[in-house]
């Protein structure tokens, strides 16, 4: 056994509660070293007569170690653990302190879970496992009412700039919400809605008022409640790491120096405020003047914010905040804002922007969720970019899922790409056989997946400012066939559970290969997912218990023989496979 | 390189702030495997002109793993950070998702430290590093008022029973502070003082009143401020995971079943109330019936004992609180109860019983510190059971160091000995000399030390009840030596900061030895510990830069030849000895 690979440590993802009554337990160990693993479980107070051997089952492997994993519900919900480690005849025993060839006969030196509290369990709402989520950069979106165009407002269609607009507004939105419906997403992410200068709006000036050029509190209202109607969700964009140049308390400070009362709003390193070099003498948003950052830590910033967080959920009864630049603002705010927001809804979803681990967001106390740019990066590479292989991506993708409890990758936000990132479209070379290979990704993966205006349309774009582009609707000009990809492969993840919360098995990820499968499965549900990465034909053959499968696609049924399923895709082809 | 080896991961012990400024970064890699490694960090915003490579040092070493580390002081608070392996010419890059020979020359996939936020910055009181604390069970310490004796109080000095009263209160321990002020201590950890029906006083009756057999609130205050006078600063000990069986909401619920408005102050399983083969309906510590488990996580319940934290903070002027089972209570209440106690004093320690690893409970948001078992496992181990060799013993203390962030160890309560554990003459079978040893690894190693009242003047004692005597107040009967020997082990401490602050650095701890040296460094300052644990003569022999040595204990020097100093320590013999 390789010791060193070996790792377990309590809490975080290694060993938590999944709900009120569970706990997971997982421990890492070098990859295909050992034969069996199990947990040695029992309650601390009354060990003789509880403890057991728990089998543990390898839940992911990367390219250098198996994550193992077990569940556990503790009777009186307090745990005492170690691990027994076998490599054949080989076995020996983890606890807290040692690796030891004898078993643990009382628990002192074991690993715990002191007890399961119901209120610090890591609970996300529940819809979320079932949402499909749009993101809306609302100035390029549609224009429903021309009477709130900016000054110089340019006619829809035409070339995004950085400092350019074209009108997009709520009522635009309200105007296409049967696109949505047919579609059939039923949440939508909005970037930042509130007052600001600039068109993406992510330099609030006011952050309780609608910015004017998009309607206002009431046309929001209107739209929530339409959207509500039709079953749809939607997410605003809370930017509290920073305010706008323009918010009224950063211009007092601009203004007063230190004599103004806002001064400890923000992290002033030197009076006057100014900059020099390019560095402003306050901390900002990476060095963006004009995106002060705000000091989150102090009580009237954070009574404020909150009081916006709270605000808008009763006001207009919004499903949840996603959070911009999440990570530079300091967690006692977020547990804070974690609990004035469920306070007013507990079914809003809190969704984190945090591109680097997101472990310290995720344990319950903060965040739902965070946007997912590990799995854009895992889908990227391989398919995009071609710098991960179908080993890579699996690889990838364990790494993923084993690095968080499993409650944070059921709701993680999936996205591919967004009006931060190039289209994918273009990232794919307009190649819309890859798009659809990514997209396939995306809708079969565990989390909810988004899709970015659209991208179901055949919209494409180059890094910000192009990837804002205004949205087509003449139907001439959308891509239909795509949108009725999208639409299909929406049905497909709807009609199978397994495909949203159902466990992920990779069937074929061998190295330098493009091709790949993996299996989710839920209860008695099987789905098979098949992606040819490559510009040839290729067949790939799994082994699978059942004898019949129909592609969900197609509609055709490929046979199994004796165990082994064999299918033919075509170049950048894929099926998704349910069990007949 | 064994890669397997090779952990790191943002936050926790691994990647955190230790002050507003810096930054403490650390990786594990397989013992003796590499001869460099460096971080490699910059600002993300900034990474072409900010990125340097930092050497990293090796600041721990266990049986299987070295723990390299180093400070960084990022210019804008914000850090991205890979490492650079090196074994001889060998190198490998390391980042949030791969090994890799390319030096990444972006920033995108390192490791990150969104920004230091002052609030999140996990910052004990720093009175704590120079603390010594005694620990008074108050039943047991002092009897100065006959007038509150309970019914049945025994006469003084006899055998300690789990359930018998020799009339100990708070008035006995102001008549003996002098005791305390000459031995040296500068801090008083007092078990529960409220009332209760046991002698312990774990079962707690009413939090906001003494115990009627210790005094009242107006003892309390005096003797805290008797205390504060002479620099001696006052714990209390805060039993919120469960409470007595006679406390007035758990009589109501008990008394009208579901009907109770107290009835989620609990976690009943089912009413009535009652106790089937042992188990109580409700939970409760371990399966105790007359410990009800609160529930903590109900808002009157927190307000109640948030109440109660910040009532003996402002009404006595303690010093902080010492919270029993700490690990068992939800971690959100923690959280709160930190700032309650913290914004009426903030200079306040809080102090958590927890006995396994508690790296969920030090990050800056909930304790200061924990009871540190694990140290106390590792001297019993080497010195008292004999089942660690000094290899064991300096790999367990690396473990421990490495397990948490700095200021973590700086102030853990460490302690031997105390109310739960026979006491350490008794565990050393009488004999002094290993006692000493102890005592000397208590005090010569970073955190706070803590001494069970009684040790210093040669008490003993098997486990509860039999290690909660009266404390011994004749002279004659008192081991004034052991006394002196204490007194002077606090001087030395006291006289040398590296002793309390300083770095720990193994200098003889080989496998299957019974000798043991180790240094304390802290700017200049250099002392090193010596250790005999056997019945025979022995030397050690270490390499100093210094020539000339004094033994603090015995005024004795010892040069130094040729960069080798070698000391002779007679049987369970030890040095502590400074550069002169």
């Amino acid at each position: 056994m390789l010791l060193e690979a070996v790792y377990h440590r309590p809490k975080l993802n290694w060993a938590y509660a999944y709900d009120k009554e569970t706990i997971h337990l997982r421990i890492r160990t070098k990859k295909n070293d050992l034969s069996h693993v199990y947990a040695w479980a029992g309650d601390k107070y009354a060990w003789d007569r509880t403890r057991e051997l728990v089998p543990m089952r390898v839940m992911a492997s990367d390219e250098m170690f198996d994550y193992w994993e077990c569940n556990v519900k503790p009777p009186y919900r307090r745990l005492k653990y170690g691990f027994l480690l076998q490599k054949g005849s080989e076995k020996l025993w983890m606890t807290e302190y040692e690796f030891t060839p004898d078993m643990p006969t009382n628990p002192d030196r074991l690993f715990e879970i002191p007890y399961i509290n119901p209120v610090d369990v890591y609970t996300p709402p529940a819809w979320v496992k079932d949402a499909v989520f749009y993101q809306i950069f609302p100035e390029r979106f549609a224009n429903g009412d021309t009477s709130n165009d900016p000054e110089g407002t340019l006619p829809w269609g035409g070339k995004p700039e950085r400092d350019n607009f074209f009108g997009g507004d709520l009522q635009g939105v309200i105007d296409h919400l049967d696109h949505l419906t047919e579609l059939g997403v039923n949440a939508i992410y909005f970037t930042p809605l509130f007052a600001a200068t600039t068109n993406h709006k992510y330099d609030t000036e006011d952050y309780l008022k609608i910015d004017p050029q998009f309607g206002d509190a009431e046309t929001l209202k209107k739209l929530v409640k339409l959207c509500h109607d039709r079953g749809i969700r939607i997410l605003l964009d809370a930017v509290f790491n920073h305010s706008g140049g323009t918010f009224a308390p950063f211009l007092d400070v601009q203004e007063k120096g230190e004599a103004s009362k806002y001064k400890d709003w923000f992290h002033v390193n030197s009076f006057p405020l100014e900059v020099k070099d390019g560095i402003p003498s306050y901390d900002a948003f990476s060095f963006e003047a004009h995106m002060p950052k705000l000091n989150t830590g102090h009580p009237e910033v954070k009574e404020y914010l909150l009081k916006v967080a709270e605000y808008w959920i009763k006001e207009v009864g919004i499903d949840g905040w996603r959070l911009d630049v999440a990570n530079e603002v300091d967690q006692g705010f977020w547990r804070e804002f974690r609990k004035v927001v469920k306070n007013v809804n507990p079914d809003a979803y809190i969704l984190g922007e945090i591109w680097h681990e997101s472990s310290p967001w995720l344990q319950g106390d903060q965040f739902d969720a965070v946007m997912n740019y590990p799995f854009t990066f895992a889908v990227t590479d391989f398919i995009v970019n071609g710098t991960l292989d179908a080993g890579g991506f699996a690889s990838a993708i364990a790494v993923q899922l084993s690095r968080y409890p499993q409650q944070a990758s059921e709701v993680a936000f999936n996205l591919i790409d967004s009006h931060d990132t190039a289209r994918l479209l273009t990232l794919c070379d307009g190649n819309k056989d890859k798009l659809k290979l990514a997209a396939v990704s995306l809708f079969t993966y565990m989390g909810t997946p988004c899709i970015y205006y659209g991208d179901e349309i055949g919209m494409d774009g180059g890094p910000d400012p192009d990837c804002r582009k205004c949205m087509v609707w003449e139907p001439e000009q959308q891509d239909r066939e795509l949108f009725a990809f999208y639409q299909r492969l929406i049905q497909i993840r709807k009609d199978h559970p397994a495909l949203r919360t159902g466990t992920i098995k990779f069937l074929s990820a061998g190295k330098g290969e493009t091709k790949l499968a993996y299996e989710r499965r839920l209860g008695d549900e099987t789905v098979i997912v098949m992606l040819n990465n490559d510009s040839t034909i290729q067949s790939i053959e799994v082994d699978v218990y059942e004898n019949s499968w129909k592609d969900e696609f197609t509609g055709k049924v490929w046979n199994a023989e004796r165990g082994k399923l064999s299918v033919r895709l075509p170049a950048y082809g894929f099926a998704i496979l349910s069990a007949k």
